[in-house]
Formats: C-alpha cells, structure tokens, sequence
C-alpha cells in the first residue's frame, strides 16, 4: 500500500551531508564533507578506563532505565563546565537536561517554543540540522544575512518588522557552522537587546565553543541574559565523542520542564552509559589539557588548510576561522556551484555545496564549506591541491 | 520573561510514571509502579567484556559519528534476531531502522504518519508513553475497549466507522502494557483484515515478545502484512538493558525512510557505541540460554505475585500475564481508586492509577498497575501483604 505520510514530513528530505557520509567509507575520498571530529581528537585510554572501572563498581546504575532530565551528577557538571568557560552563564533558577546530542536540544526546544506557521530567525546560510529540525516543526524560515562579525543588525530588526510570528533566534555564535565566522561583543549585546525588546527566545548554540584555537574570548550572549529569554546548547560530541550522544541545553526551566516532557515521548532519556562516561571524564580526567591538545590539533589543521588554500584557491574568498571546524569558501562568480561541486566529486575530494545550509535552498549561492577537523593533514594538503585544480579549469 | 510554550506541548504533563521515578530512590518504597528490568537480568560480564574488547579493538568506531540509519551489523543481526522468532516477520523490501528504544520508534512513526487532528486509535488502557507520542503530535485519540483476548474487533470496526480521519492502530499485542492481556490469534488475524480494508497503518510495539514465560507463541501481526501496513516495534531494553536505550522499527521502506529523516532531526543517531554492544551481544553471546535464564526469572516473580495477590486480593480481578512486567488489578467498585493509591504510598507501596493509562484520562478506571519484573521476591510478598491490608481497611 502506498502510505500517506504527514504533511510536517511529506516534504523532507535527508540531510544531504548525512547521505555524503555513507559514502564516505571509501578512503580515497578526501572527506572535506562532514563534521566529524579528528578521528585522533578522542580521549580513548581515558574512556576506555571509564568504562571499565563503571562496569567494575556499578554496571546497574548504567544499565538500568534512568530519568529523562538527565544522570544528576553530569547535569552538575556540565552546568559547572559551561559556567566555567562562560561565566555567569548559568542563571539563577536555570535549568538543565541532558540530551541526546546538541541537535536534540534544538529540536526539543523548537518543539516546545514554535507552532506551525510561526517563524524561526536563523543565520543564513546556518546548521542544516537545527534548518531540519525547525521545518519538521512547519516554522517559517527567515535567513539574516551574514557579514564578517556575524549577522546583520539591520537584517534582524528588518526581520522582525516584517515578521509578526517570529518565535525563536536560532545562532551559533562561535566559528559559525557553516561560515565558521565569530559574532563580535558589540553585536551579541545588540541582538540580545533586540530581541529582548520583541520578545523573541533565542536559542544559542555553541557546539564548538570549547574549541578556540585563535584570537581572545567573546562572551556568550546567554551570560546576558536578565530576563531569561534565552536557552543555551552545549555539546560534549566535539570534545570527547559524537558517538556517545551527549549534550544540553541550559535555559529558563519553564522552557526546560517542557523539553524534558517532549523527550519523554522522544527517547525517555539518553544513554546512561554514554552519561556516566562523560560525567567521570569532566570530573576525573584533566579536561583543561585535553582541551589545550584539541586547539593545538586544530589550529594546525586550519592552519594547513588554509595556507594551502591562499597557495592554491586564491581566486576563491574564504574565512578564516578562529575555532570550530569549517572553512567556508566563496567561488568566483563565473564557477557553477553544482559544477564544482560534481567536480570536485570526480577528483575524490567531497565538499558540501552552501545551498544545503540555505533557509531558502532556492536561494542563489556560490559557496562550498570545507571540514578541516576530520582529514589527515596528508588529506588537507592532497584535497586543496585537486580543488585548486579543478577550480582552475573552471577558471581558465 | 513568561516563554509562550507552542500549542502542541502547552498542555502536555510529565508521564505520571517518570514522575514517580524521581521519588524511587527511597529504598522503603516496594516498586510496583515501574517498568524496569529486574537488577539481576543484564548481562553484566558479557556486557563488560564487550565494552573492553570494543575500546581495545576499535575504539573509533564506537566514538565517531555514525549514520541515522543505524549501526550496519545491528540493522542485519536485529532482522535476523526478529524473523527468527516470528518467522516470515522481515517482508521482502523491508527497511530496519535502530532507535533510541522502541519509544522512539513509535514517536517517529506517529511524525511520520499522522498530522494534526487525525485519529490514532489504540487499547485502552495502552503504553502512556505511546499515548504521549501522539498527542505531542496533536492526534485525536480512541481508545478501544479490552476483552481477555485482546481488544474488542466490534468496538474496532465501530471506531473506524466513527472515525474517517483514523490513521494509525496502535497496538501491543504480547502481554500488554499495562493490562498484560496476550491477543488471540484469531483477533490478531481480524485486526490485520478490518484494518487492510480501511487502509489504516499497524504499529505493532513488542518489546516484551521475548519474554514469554507462560503459553503457547502467537504469530506477530507483521508475519500476516501482505499489503505493507505494519510497522513493527522491537527493543533491546527488556533482554539487553534498557539504559542502552537502543531499538528498532522493522517496516515498509517508504515509511522508513522517512523515519530516518525524523530522526536525523531528532538525534542524529543513537549511541553508537550502544550500538555495537548490543550487536556483540547478539552475535556472540547465547542469547538463546540468556533469554531462558529470564524467562524463568520473570516466570517466578510473576507466579509469586499472582500467588500473594489471591491470598491478599482475593476482592479483586487481576490478570494472569503469560509474558511480560504487569498484572492489572481491578480494584472492587466502591473502592475509591486515587484514595487507594494515595493509602498505598503511605504504606510505602508504590503503584500507578490505570487512569495513567487511557486515551481519555477523564474516564472512569478502577484498576492500578502493578510491575513484578523490578521488585525483589521479597518485596513482592510484602508488598502484596500492603496493598492486601490497604485494600481490606476499604472495603471493612
């Protein structure tokens, strides 16, 4: 029988990067494609000695059902993390939960925040996860274009004169995914004000906070926050593993009672071995040297790409990240995004095309992001040496 | 600032049930009102030695990010692990997706398949946590009344006749939550067919099929789809650990792979590591001896519930699972049911009111839920002994 999907998901579609990745088994393909972490990046020994000594002293307590808001000892802990990094971010009478992955918490919080027309204020171009999750919840997308300090002041205010339903500011402050472009003080204080001012939550992600490997701290907007209008998403998959599925989200607890709610009918709670496992290693393990080895790796890899790229893609414009694990570059006007992009392909270099990270796919674009975090240095220098070539011919 | 909560979750509650959890730390209380696992059921060495050989042999596997679809290995061995106790279960063409639990399989399938206002019928009483599922998803919920033998096929055909927008049956076959009622061969058949006819979509949720302790097997209704109606529900959580949180949905592929879509949405994919701990499990343990070893565990407490209940609760009708965690214990008509759960907390008893349980949670239910799987034999017996001294002080 041909079944009859629901409209909220009749018109989805898989993440285009999601279907790259099972590709990407082949290993002569240079995976600039993804966002994977250095497969060198985890603390193996660390987790491994974890795992062992919970399996030793209390497999039950990892094994057994837990409570959806989270095991209680990490939701501590990562409130003490991010306040750590990031202080006065944790506000009186906030919340915690812990969930599964960062993307979780943007999707619980568009869930419990947005109805079906209402309107999401985004970066443009901005993390296709988080687009995804705003259009299962049928929310209007409005992109505000991007500058070299983060989003346009004018574009937001303009946004929301134009836009009587917008709920939710969806950003990533820090190394934007996909532009990998930092939001200066001035304009974090400017969008909490104004959004203050219209009553918009906003939700600030910052997966790859912890991951700074150039130029000097900037704020989280959620440290400004005296009227509890925003809710903060962290992640531990960038610094001790994806794969286990950690992360959360810090905010107002009336909006947290509610996403705790909504993960009850999700997934009733996340692993409780991946918990345990990253609540013993923020409590046991050296996580400020761990961290210092993470910058030093990645500094190196961005470094390597992007020195490659001024050699070898001069004609392209692209960022230069002080974090995080994307480089976002702007081919020449006369390139063909899907051109290139088919031809990188042909040459075993995957690269996503901007398009994929556009509020409005239809939207013109004539940018490729590039992944620096998971490719050998090996792999950097081989995969910008074949798309300097292959954007050469385009350019001859 | 008051956050205004979307209209979809503004009246959505915490599950009784979770909420009771939070209060189970007190070890006094006799935990009948849960659905956990007995302490002695995982599999501890196994799981261990899993966990150890997988950080020394492959650590990154179990720590990188993965693809929504599931682990490869887990999608094959969980097919196989299914079909071989309900043969001709895996229909040719069928996709498998691994969630995070069978919870999440059922939630995805709802976003998959019903919109806002649509009907999704159900047992009444049936899983809060499937009935949470589908009213995050704003359906309108029937219940369909229980007979012995599973629901009532009258009271099914009389639903759909009522009900043009009915969508999706959702339904829980072996030993069901909460009543612990197995469904006849000859209703599961009558079922498949009043719902083929209608075209409405099957979701079978089995998670406690391999714990059958008592009877005789009966076929699952998925082994009946010819026309790929139904999507089935299975999950490691009963056999395996449910801490783990891993599951799966075996079903038509058009169906599934929007599922997939949901879920990258959601959680991008479950622990993987979890993952491949279950997939260890089931290639390289005996599941087969480790599923007897459950069997007669639960087959014990059960018989030592049921045995207590007729010396203590002579005055009221229970069921007699064959499989499974629940007895449902109708209490006598002029005992009050929340003063009788109310005097069994103060007795240090703790159980959960049947009201939990219904599509209309104003309706009239007189029955509490009572779990044998979590409590220790000593518990039981006590806790019976309470609930048979509360019960007499009502009906004195």
């Amino acid at each position: 029988m041909d079944l009859k999907i629901s409209q909220r998901m009749a018109a989805m579609q898989p993440s285009a990067i999601r279907e790259i990745f099972k590709n990407m088994s082949d290993p002569s393909i240079i995976p600039f494609a993804g966002g994977n972490p250095s497969q060198d990046a985890f603390p193996v020994k660390e987790l491994e000695n974890i795992a062992r000594i919970i399996f030793e002293n209390n497999p039950t307590a990892a094994l057994q059902y837990s409570v959806t808001e989270g095991y209680p000892q990490l939701r501590e802990a990562a409130k003490q993390f991010a306040d750590r990094r990031e202080p006065g971010l944790v506000k009186e009478g906030d919340g915690c939960v812990i969930t599964s992955g960062a993307q979780q918490a943007i999707q619980l919080a568009a869930q419990c925040l947005v109805d079906e027309g209402d309107t999401v204020l985004c970066e443009n171009p901005t993390f296709i996860g988080a687009l995804n999750a705003f259009r299962t919840c049928r929310a209007k997308l409005v992109g505000i274009d991007m500058e070299e300090d983060g989003i346009s002041i004018d574009g937001l205010e303009a946004a929301i004169r134009d836009e009587p339903r917008a709920k939710l500011l969806y950003l990533i402050p820090n190394f934007q995914n996909p532009t990998g472009v930092t939001m200066s003080l001035e304009k974090r204080q400017e969008v909490y004000r104004v959004c203050k001012k219209a009553g918009i939550v906003i939700l600030e992600d910052n997966p790859y906070g912890d991951l700074r490997f150039a130029g000097t701290h900037i704020p989280a907007i959620k440290t400004m926050d005296t009227e509890g209008i925003v809710c903060y998403c962290g992640t531990f998959s960038k610094i001790i593993s994806p794969g286990l599925r950690v992360g959360y989200a810090i905010g107002p607890q009336q909006l947290l009672d509610k996403m705790v709610v909504a993960k009850q009918c999700s997934d009733v709670h996340t692993t409780i071995l991946s918990q345990i496992i990253c609540c013993q290693f923020l409590q046991s393990c050296n996580i400020g040297s761990h961290l210092s080895v993470l910058k030093k790796l990645y500094r190196g890899k961005c470094g390597l790409m992007l020195q490659a790229m001024r050699q070898q893609m001069d004609r392209a414009v692209f960022t230069a990240p002080e974090g995080g694990f994307f480089v976002w570059c702007v081919l020449p006007d006369r390139v063909g995004l899907m051109d290139f992009v088919r031809a990188a392909g042909e040459a075993k270099v995957a690269v996503v095309p901007g398009t994929t990270f556009l509020p409005d796919t239809a939207a013109p674009c004539s940018a490729v992001r590039l992944n620096f975090s998971a490719p050998s240095n090996q792999q950097i220098t081989d995969g910008i040496e074949r798309l300097g070539k292959v954007l050469d011919r385009f350019l001859r």
